[in-house]
């Protein structure tokens, strides 16, 4: 039924390859299927003005597309001048979920910088950047542990991300391209490994969904979401 | 236990004024407690490029605050040239749910425009802005129906929002800003006359939320939502 | 004569309702007939870098129209990403008309953001603004003086403003919109309490104006004034 | 008393270089003492989109000051990506005064665009662009009829501006940068052969300026646009 | 005596990835050393206004560098809202060279975007875009042709860039990042197949540089130029 | 041969007008035949934040073009909000060419700012602006050391700017408007008075140059800024 063959509670195939670039303290290539996305964590060392003096950290994201990493070739933002709105709204998605496992005040008064940047899109891209960033977060807080500027992991628990939709009355995990096009509905799911919900964001694409199909959906998502953090444990242990 | 002293399950005051202002084809004021949001509805006899000659029609909305409507004053966004992340998100999401009650084919080649402008704020300004601006795009639609320009109602049913939220440790209906500025969990749902959901989006702000606490949220957003649309049913019919 | 019946000498319905809004120091809604104009005024204990540490205060202004205030939407300025050439000259106006009424070293380094947004346009925004604008300054100078932080008042006289102009030959006071888009000549005139000329623009929209209609126009004002300080005055005693 | 020595109903000396640069059909250096413009008027044969196809032409004006056409260099607005306030405000009066004169039918549907770019500046530099530009446009005009494309001069009449001001409580003819600087208050007045006023901006820079001064500053004005439209026949003649 | 090791008249390790995203006609991703950049060629059947209906084709060209692909993260160009002069004045280089190998009326009215992406520097990514650009060009022409819109290839021969500077007094070839940072003299060059050039940009950073120096550089370039295009033929033979 | 008549060894009359503007430190006119560029050096007693508290100075530059000082009117950059690409390569190019000939040590913690307006365009802009630029910094460093500022003179020696092209085959010196917008290779030399190369920037516009032409245009560059620097010279002899 599904245009990959894939059962409706099979993931793609994942691959998180850390260290893909070299400057970053955390640099992750994360590939769900289709879907390929470069996750950077950059340390710098001071805070937003709103945090100055306050002895606590932030986390914050940034997210775009290279141009032709879609099907036909998109605007670049730095040319048109600003990010769409649903660059802004990704972004500020992949903030929150970060922030939402980390202590601030144990991460000290620094930054890290996250960059998400999808180089092939084939649906999914928020959530795989979710995913990805995880470890490339993990991997620049290692970095300053190994630096002897965290003396421990101010990080609480493991995050991911996946998307379910309803595909032809179906509810379905992690949704590509070509069901994402055609589908009814559409929940990007953030969860932590203990099981609770980061965020959780459903859009009913046609007709409105019921309180089942919404169960149906968290259902798949939570499964899913054991997975991806499988595979998160697995690169880090690599 | 409310600041207010509302019980959990309660609503602040709702009220829907009409004919608000004058040129518009439809015109709200919405007041929900200390929330007070103008919401006009503009009809404009052309559609998008990507709709040309579709014979589709389109609902697209914006949505703003004026610089005082809130505690200490914001920057006012056509002043600093660009309107924030969180106004996007905010404007694509009245748009999306208002897109989703209406038959797009019914309405013909135009657009309805809404604009939803905040000029007091004290919480829950985005589902407000749902609930009152539905009541605004009935008004535009009637006018279009009283020109003999549409000859039924493209409109399927309802649509109403409510934002949702655990204070305290609570789960409560409808957030000021002083429950929302010190919550654990913020959900905002917007949902059908028949119960189906348009939008979900629920947002951890400290620890993680369960299932439990996602049902008890739903439920309470589910009968909020039913109370928002006999408001919107009595002010078009007074 | 006039397309509201008025007497060439007649202004519009005045209305000034004080404590329009709940946040603002000052918050003013005046209606001059069908024109309708939220005014605020902000205290913000700190100035402009060009007055720091010179012992002298600051009043700025913004003026902003909701997108749907006129018979046709006007695109959002802050979705187009800048202010018009109007705006600008607006709200540069107000904020020069209200520092001519202000001991600056009496405000102290303090700064004072007026903010005009007009809900419903008629004609005549922009004396509107001046005039409901003075109000809303009253009022957040009295919450100063009430907290103790000004022992006396900085203001040291009313300060108001009318458009006059030449439709259909005859010179009348107070243009409406109909009024406005079919004249010959447009004059906005912002003048104090003692009768002094703070500001005085006259525009030929079509033939050039004579001396002798100069001096009619600015008779006309002058009374128009009066009368609109004594609304002020009967606003702030309320 | 004057700064400079002069008289108070006495104007700078006035220079007027017609065919100042090549490429442009009107281009003109004009000098108000030290204030210098360079005005040049260019014919398009288009219209802006709200006149195709009504048969009527359009002018409009574009404003500019060098970095260092001032005492301290300001910066350049192509890099801080936008024009000021002031810039927008002075590049309207220019286009509407032009347009005051102008037949735009009989100049049929083409656009002639002015643009004043001042090369050094002290004082009076929207007024001395009106003055210049003129005569910029005029010559604009004469190539058009030169070459056919017109049989008769759309050009009503002449206009010219002035600045006159009340400094050290004396009213004085054509403010230099000294005295516009400690002025009480500033007048640009725009006025045609006939003597009709097309512009007239009055502005209380200290205290507010009674219908004596009023006056006193119009006759001012008056006397010294009749000279500067002698000059601006002098050099069309020349 | 270069911190490489490697000798004077050395390239990098070139490698030339072909087909290395999947939805770009041309995807290529080339890596000098540990330069790599992603380069694609998106076909587009329409062409920029200014050649519509010429029967004339373009090739133009826009360059980024992820945020983090260098040692300390950038800014990121879409959300500071414009691309830097750099990035300009590179976009606008890349564009020039393959324009120069390309027959425009053989191309026929369509558009060749190139997108080059810098995801890790370390110097030379301006040449390296080129070279790789110029692969992934002639990818996307090879799909017009198979796909039977073009019969001949409008591509006249190779272009490839290569980088030369003087370090520490010594002619070197394809500087690297600590070599382009401490350079005296820094030079691009972009060379056809049968040895013209197309570009030669040089810059003294520190001295000015001489006649026998350009000659020492223009040689290591000329040689050096020759070896990628040897890399650019086994990469399309592979 | 040339259409201006001039041997292919021969410039343009150059003219060069110092104080020409009267408040810059440095003002000067560049005429190069039809080409004329208002320099002006301003002193700053700051500079840029990566330079603050170094000890050491620094010299930028920004150029514009006055919408019509070319054969068709271009658009304001102040007005379509930002510098074109050509602009900021331009200005770039100005600013390296100067800096590399100031010692900025002993030009000390302030900046020299170079502004470059072209009022009239024939061809070579860039080249005359840097020419033009090097005499208004000059005047601006005698200003410093007249006022005690500087007790020695910071610039090591003179630079100066010429275009160079092949035209209808013949190697050409100083490319005029019409030379430059029909040549097959054009090239910028930028070079000191001992002979260095300080910027070389040759594009093949259409068939690619070979290494004969290239030193047959530096040959002609190099004796062409001889003239240029004995201009200068003279200029600042005068």
């Amino acid at each position: 039924m599904r245009p990959s063959g894939r059962q409706p509670n099979q993931l793609r195939d994942v691959r998180i390859t850390r260290h893909y670039t070299r400057h970053a303290e955390g640099s992750v290539l994360i590939e769900m299927g289709g879907t390929k996305v470069i996750c950077t964590a950059s340390v710098e060392e001071s805070v937003p003005p709103f945090l100055k003096g306050k002895g606590e950290g932030w986390v914050t994201a940034e997210y775009g597309m290279l141009p032709r990493s879609t099907h036909s070739r998109m605007k670049r933002e730095a040319a048109s001048g600003k990010q769409s709105g649903r660059t802004q709204e990704i972004q500020r998605l992949i903030g929150r979920s970060l922030r939402a496992v980390v202590d601030m005040k144990a991460l000290g008064e620094r930054q890290i910088s996250i960059d998400c940047d999808v180089i092939q899109a084939d649906g999914g891209t928020r959530c795989a950047s979710i995913t990805g960033a995880f470890v490339a977060l993990q991997d620049a807080i290692a970095s300053l542990m190994a630096a002897g500027k965290l003396s421990s992991n101010p990080i609480r628990q493991h995050v991911a991300a996946v998307s379910v939709g309803i595909y032809q009355g179906v509810p379905v995990l992690d949704l590509d391209y070509l069901e994402d096009s055609d589908c009814d509905t559409d929940m990007n799911v953030v969860m932590t490994a203990a099981g609770g919900f980061v965020e959780l964001q459903g859009t009913a694409e046609g007709a409105p969904f019921s309180r089942e199909e919404m169960n149906a959906l968290v259902n798949l998502a939570d499964a899913g979401i054991a997975q991806l953090i499988d595979a998160q444990k697995a690169a880090l242990a690599g």
